[in-house]
């Protein structure tokens, strides 16, 4: 439903800036965002500066920062002046550090203190998401008087439908109210008479995103307090904040699964370089770590030349134990991502994919099994005299192989959260050179057990 | 930031019962989630009624279809009558027919109707996801009576942040007024007055809710009105809704790229026979593919005998083509999901693909080449006389299989989108076995023109 924003029509400053107050926010953003940042300057110059505000106010738009750098001094210090405290912390955390310096002394002494305070907070935090324009009054107000504040400061609050009341000396946070209660309340009654019982809910300013978007979503708020030790409010983080938060994340899983750095942006506009470091670093490490199946392939050289036959086989079983771990690993990956699981809870999964893996391991065992028969009684492939022995080697191998995949492959995201890591680090390619270099082992073992005397 | 909801205490349902209405309703229905659904009905029976119905508003709630089942009859159509129209659509799509028909019999002809239009539509369709409570006023009311009037409503209203003014004759959407606007509004001013100038957004009903998410997302909306061909509203979409909608969505994509059916249900809670089916399905069909690699090694069994020594680098050149090609596919599958790409760019995909992964594979040639040659000058391995041939073939191999692995994994998730699959299909795994077979192929090429005359 989108209606079409692609510019066809050459570059019209004027026209564009003529056209773009009567777009969607985002709509508008989208439209600059195909122009150059030399263009795009040009048409936010000519735009009221309210509207070119809440195109800074957006996520979406493109190298905000390099268009603040691009523009007329006096325009980008009103533009930042303007804009939410959120975003604005994030343009200063994508600017040069000299670049940085000079357009702060142009800033309000208030608005370089809210810039440092929110550059402070880490990458992905609570205190990095959230915004400084919210809402709150002191308990001793009445119901009449909070909605009269609204009226007064709705223009420059990111959102007026969460209040937060709070202690009128200590200024603690009390009780946090919805807008749709104030609006059905009682003009006279104190605003404390219409908040619910419970305490509020609230986050503090380190705690990550992900624990965040898990509370927003599990008690279906608008917005959420972040608070510090003595339960000042610094700020709120919004819902449509942590969608975007949510978004993002999955995208990083997905990517870091797939088994490369977290591309941080759009594919189409990340340049080729920085993507062949971004894949190129891990392909590397991985292929590192695979060159041990060369070691241990020349380990078993003797086995594999006295039976050749054994060699057809290697790639069928390395790929099913590492098919059986980039599923246990991927479901591990996303019910730690999403709390259902805790780290404390690893023996329980263990006990759960020990049976698991055996199954799945059997599965494919009897399945290895009947190929090999069918095809040495139908004469499409002759496995030599003892190929009931080796069909029962494969079968075996998968069973082992397979158990040892999904134990392994399951096992991996509890290590690296208990090191410290992203459990999605445990890519599918990670898990599967982990579980080629072991299956490998296990197989020409479970050969040298069954076919010692005969083929070995 | 949760509290301690964990049961410890042995079962007591007044006990529960007077507990209950102090928590948030989404930490009651993680406490009702501990208690056998016979302990739930009990203390859901002792509940004042318009809790119990919060409690079956919530998503979180496990088998609230068998609860309802299970309660004593008044109970269950109180409920049902109460609660959210988009929740109570939901048990019904869980309940066998015979149990429907029963309790739809019970209901008010109205509630039967609403249940029978949402039944009617989609999973995951816009108006499988919709509720009907929302606030639409027609354009000829002022603020003060709008507002009047969602004062009286309020309770019934899942939610009151978006209102949805209409033509007073036709019924058909003409704007959404946020709540915000309404209380800074003049009192006596005409509602139309107030609403933004530009046309509202709106999605059909058939919409997929990745689409309505994206929407949302992009727009930070608070809610979406679904409308029919008439532009009638015929509900809206929430946030809430979305935020679920958008996890769920995620863990399905991150459970079928690691190469298994979507769960739909969290890891500890599915049964172990469940478990298989979902996992088992899809590794067996995987290692049915993964046979023709046996096809393929038994093909060149004569090269395999002559020149042993090409055995040992399988499981390595193997494992690149998989790990390429699944780098390439998790962020094409992403770029899909989140609309950076659209199906009509497969082109330029790859030809953005084509190079990356001729470079990919020439970083890995050229470490296996330093790898070899370490190894043969001090003395590690003896790769005999041709080991330098040997070298080569290893390395052009690589930038061979890393470039199909890259260019098909980018290509799959667009031939799957095109055939009207979900490109999360294009699983790890999968792309592994692709790579797998025609890597194997690549490999026994590039020896057979490199080797001949002197290995081969």
């Amino acid at each position: 439903m989108d209606t079409n924003l692609e510019l066809t029509e050459p570059f019209d400053a004027a026209a564009l800036a003529a056209r773009l107050p009567n777009e969607y926010v985002a709509d508008s953003v989208e439209i600059l965002n195909q122009c150059s940042p030399e263009e795009a300057v040009e048409v936010l110059a000519l735009l009221p500066l309210d509207r070119a505000i809440d195109i800074f106010d957006q996520p979406g738009l493109d190298e905000p920062a390099e268009l603040i750098h691009m523009m007329p001094r006096p325009l980008a210090t009103a533009i930042l002046e303007g804009m939410s405290a959120d975003q604005r912390a994030d343009i200063f955390r994508r600017l040069d550090s000299s670049e940085c310096d000079d357009l702060l002394s142009a800033l309000k002494a208030d608005t370089r203190t809210s810039i440092s305070q929110l550059l402070a907070y880490p990458k992905h935090s609570a205190g990095s998401l959230m915004t400084t324009e919210f809402v709150s009054v002191p308990a001793t107000w009445t119901v009449a008087q909070t909605l009269e504040h609204i009226r007064l400061v709705e223009r420059t609050r990111e959102t007026v439908y969460s209040i937060y009341v709070l202690d009128p000396k200590s200024k603690t946070l009390l009780k946090a109210v919805p807008l749709r209660k104030l609006i059905t309340g009682e003009p006279s009654a104190s605003i404390v008479s219409i908040t619910p019982p419970r305490k509020p809910l609230y986050v503090t300013p380190l705690m990550d995103r992900e624990e965040v978007a898990r509370l927003i979503s599990k008690y279906d708020l608008l917005a959420l307090p972040v608070v510090d030790a003595k339960h000042h409010v610094l700020g709120i983080v919004t819902v449509d904040d942590i969608i975007d938060a949510i978004v993002q994340e999955g995208t990083e899983d997905a990517q870091k699964f797939g088994g490369m750095e977290a591309l941080d942006q759009p594919y189409m506009e990340i340049g080729i370089f920085e993507m062949l470091r971004k894949r190129g670093g891990w392909l590397a490490v991985l292929f590192l770590g695979e060159m041990l199946t060369a070691n241990a392939m020349q380990y078993f050289e003797g086995e594999l030349e006295k039976a050749i036959v054994l060699t057809l086989f290697i790639p069928l079983i390395m790929s099913s134990g590492g098919n059986s771990g980039s599923q246990a690993t991927s479901l591990i990956i996303r019910a730690l991502a999403l709390g259902e699981i805790r780290l404390r809870d690893w023996w329980r999964i263990a006990l759960r994919e020990l049976p698991t893996g055996m199954a799945l391991g059997a599965i494919l065992g009897v399945i290895a099994v009947i190929r090999i028969t069918v095809w040495q009684k139908f004469g499409i492939y002759d496995y030599g005299e003892h190929w009931l022995l080796l069909a029962l080697t494969i079968g075996a191998a998968l069973v082992g192989i397979v158990t040892f995949g999904s134990l392994s492959g399951s096992m991996l995201p509890f290590i690296l959260k208990r090191l410290g890591f992203d459990p999605a680090s445990a890519s599918a390619p990670f898990v599967a050179t982990l579980v080629d270099v072991t299956g490998l082992v296990i197989y020409f073992t479970v050969a040298l057990i069954f076919l010692r005397g005969t083929l070995l």
